[in-house]
């Protein structure tokens, strides 16, 4: 444990005993519990600290609330040989997301492809984590999540729709793994906090203030102004960004019976002013999915396909002064492999935060 | 017929009529050339002028050559009760395409959904006809196409991606339907030509020039630049945008068997230079899917939570200066009621491709 720039780093091990520890103390069963830190774990692991143990923190504040069941158990509510929908029972999405992913991939494998829509769930922490169980079982796994309001549709001046992400994973046979995992906002809410800590101005095309002009400082966004969908702007294409958090929108939440747009419920994290009152569905909602690739092609042709589609992308001419293509799961790949070998490294909010969670728990951190 | 502005405005009925009796000059049998003749309607009236009437000239170029098979036996390749892998053995897209999206319809109402991947395809018209269809059968339907290479991956400087549209439509009750048919790059490659012909400088993130820097020069992006995805640039998105444009090359493509990537076959427009020498797949490939909307939810909850996202949606504080949000499939919907009532507008090149048309196959058109 290092402690450096601000920084102490831990091994993956040790915080993913800590989480499930912290977990099992809340009553969640040990394999629920050590479930649920995985899937916080892989975020860390996979450099999305924003999805990893930063969030513990606000899981053990609804957990001590009573404001998340422990025990979950899911109820399957309407069900076709490739379909099912599945009320979440207000568990941890930690849990109740790996439990109906499982439930699409056991579809897949029966009828070739399975569709799961989820509510009364919460958040499920990183979209990527679901397509890369897929890969275990050869299937092709997608995952979307709806999410609080932070993004204003094309043309609004308000928060409508979360940063919805969408998740694919496609597997090739000597490459490693295509993962895509991407907000459908055209950046993270995270960006504009760091940009303000800084005192930096924004880019255009992220953010625009509560007239719903767009704006390059941090604050005018903060204060009642919004996230603008990928593409930003009419020109460039903001409505196909609008349509894509839509689709996850409504495919998570309206078609699961989950909270849709402006009303999915706020996370923990600061503000919490979920607008209860007005509520459409129950939760937060999810959508997973998952091909057979035996389905459609014999699975060895296919991820040689794969293969070479990877080696022709990444040969692609680059642009002057850039590194060049890369191919989706590039990134997380490497900082997972120097993570794995380094440890993992939190700021010290987050450890300040972990080592509150200890205090209150008891389950030992350093 | 009103001639005003170069414009020669035709009823929808006559052009349906003319591109019918087109086909079937080229031995397509009645009820395919009909079905063909509609895909193309389907997007003259929906104001999606390049895709509809303004290709039939390409079209009966590649019939006369004998490079379309006028009368394709489809190929079931594989088949699970909610996959299947088709060879559209090279017949036109505007066939092949509603006929496998058939069969993504029929599995859907048979387990729930259904999920179609098709290779040695063409052209299939605008995405939006398709999940159109699946509207009339109260089920959710995607549809996705690659296309010959326009669009350039992030950090790349060279083509490698088609325009790869997405599109999904969800039903209303009493609101009209969403409709969601968007490319995956920024904008389309007609605008980089309409703003050469007009001699304006492009907005910056919708093109870049052959060594991969960012362009306001259309000549710049048509000799030898590409296209950007849709976010643009890295800080924009324009890795989402990339990622997007990938999922639908390798669903269509790579999983379907087709030619992926910068393999994709070129459409006879204009350029024709298919790398055939370098073939990965057979012809251009597709991916449909079908969802019943009661392997989820009830119908009819889900068409009223629908109606309230939509009005909900229109009700969002405007944008200063915007005509405030719109919801997806407003403007085709808009275009649609017009060109019913007052006829379909076709610029003057584009009539006399067709009366060019008209005096191969002896077809009458004015």
């Amino acid at each position: 444990m290092d402690q450096q720039q601000n920084m102490v780093t831990y091994s993956a091990d040790r915080l993913l005993e800590f989480t499930a520890r912290v977990f099992e103390h809340f009553e969640i069963p040990a394999a629920d519990a050590r479930l649920a830190a995985e899937v916080l774990s892989a975020s860390d692991l996979r450099g999305i600290e924003s999805h990893g143990v930063a969030r513990l923190s606000a899981y053990v504040g609804l957990l001590r609330e009573g404001e998340i069941n422990p025990r979950p158990n899911l109820k399957i509510l309407r069900e076709t040989p490739s379909t099912a929908a599945i009320d979440g029972d207000n568990g941890l999405g930690l849990i109740v997301g790996p439990r109906a992913n499982e439930i699409a991939m056991d579809k897949a494998a029966e009828v070739g492809t399975g569709w799961v829509t989820v509510n009364h769930s919460n958040h499920f922490g990183i979209a990527g984590y679901y397509p890369l169980q897929a890969l275990k079982r050869d299937l092709i796994g997608w995952a979307m999540t709806n999410s609080s309001r932070m993004v204003a549709p094309l043309w609004g001046a308000e928060r409508m729709l979360g940063t919805n992400p969408i998740a694919i994973a496609f597997p090739g046979e000597e490459e490693p793994p295509i993962v895509m995992d991407f907000a459908t906002s055209a950046v993270a809410f995270g960006k504009i906090e760091m940009a303000d800590r800084k005192e930096q101005p924004l880019p255009l095309g992220w953010a625009i203030d509560k007239q719903g002009r767009e704006t390059t400082e941090p604050e005018a966004m903060m204060d009642g102004g919004a996230l603008l969908p990928v593409g930003s702007d009419r020109d460039r294409g903001g409505h196909k960004g609008y349509c894509l958090s839509a689709i996850v929108d409504i495919l998570t939440a309206v078609l699961a019976g989950a909270n849709w747009g402006p009303f999915a419920p706020q996370f923990v994290m600061r503000d919490r002013v979920a607008p209860r009152d007005r509520r459409v569905g129950k939760g937060l909602g999810h959508f997973f999915g998952a091909m057979q690739i035996a389905g459609f092609m014999d699975p060895a042709e296919f991820k040689q396909r794969i293969d070479d589609w990877i080696r022709t992308f990444r040969a692609t001419k680059p642009a002057a002064g850039t590194p060049g293509v890369q191919i989706p799961g590039d990134p997380e790949r490497a900082a997972e492999a120097d993570r794995r070998e380094h440890g993992i490294p939190l700021v010290m909010p987050v450890v300040e935060e972990l080592r509150e969670v200890s205090r209150i728990t008891g389950v030992p951190l350093d």
